[in-house]
């Protein structure tokens, strides 16, 4: 799939005007291939006193890369809804020390459908996922999130 | 105290000369008695597609409050040390729609005893420190970060 035909480019977009921070982030929505998503950003303009990468930068952009997957997810279900993180934990296991790229897998079939029919009955349904900075088998950064899905009136 | 005295305009500088998104967040270091210390950051400029603040800023603010603890703790321990985050796990309670501070208090005085005795025969120890957003006992944000210190040659 092409940026144009998944919304990757449009979703982008959107993320960039609606919360300012991201364009200082200097992210970019890089792939998208039906079950993970990756976002890239620079080293420049994240860094810390130690010229790696700052935590509250990784934090950032593995908490958006949650956030898209879940709303190109809503898309997929054909529903119009909004996404809030509920809660996250994330560990830092070692320093990022170049640009970087967070990625999101989908979660299993089954999970994703009894996250649409929760959402199609309640109008609202949570749906844990986890994204990596790094290697999948090594990562450098591990993040778990909470997000939570709210349909539209 | 005043934020000359106790280190604090000296420490804000550094944050924001050292860490590029610290300026972008707006962030101040608005106050240190010594027990506790608070953050301010503008909703505008941390703003999401709900005009509430981005979960990416509040992570990223209640993270450079525990970093900053941490950093006048050595100071008044007398020892050079560098700071990092190890983990942290975030509870995002209720939409922060305003300005905000995060606090993060200091652990009870035995846990500092513990904590540097350990930094001084090891060269590194661990501490863990929450953060919160809005009102301690109804906050709309709870952070956990554990934080090590690594003392410098």
């Amino acid at each position: 799939m092409t940026s144009e035909s998944n919304g990757l480019a449009e979703l982008e977009g959107r993320i960039k005007k609606d919360i300012p921070l991201a364009r200082h982030l200097g992210l970019s929505l890089a792939s998208y291939d039906g079950a993970c998503i990756t976002l890239n950003a620079p080293l420049d303009g994240n860094s810390n006193h130690r010229d790696t990468a700052f935590a509250g930068s990784l934090d950032a952009v593995a908490t958006l890369a949650g956030w898209s997957l879940m709303s190109l997810m809503l898309k997929e279900l054909g529903v119009d809804g909004e996404v809030v993180i509920q809660n996250c934990t994330v560990s830092f296991v070692r320093p990022v020390t170049a640009d970087f790229s967070a990625r999101c897998w989908k979660p299993a079939a089954h999970a994703i459908a009894d996250f649409a029919a929760m959402l199609l009955k309640r109008g609202r349904a949570r749906m844990e996922l986890e994204a990596i900075i790094g290697e999948r088998l090594d990562p450098a950064v591990r993040f778990f999130g909470r997000y939570v899905a709210i349909l539209k009136d």
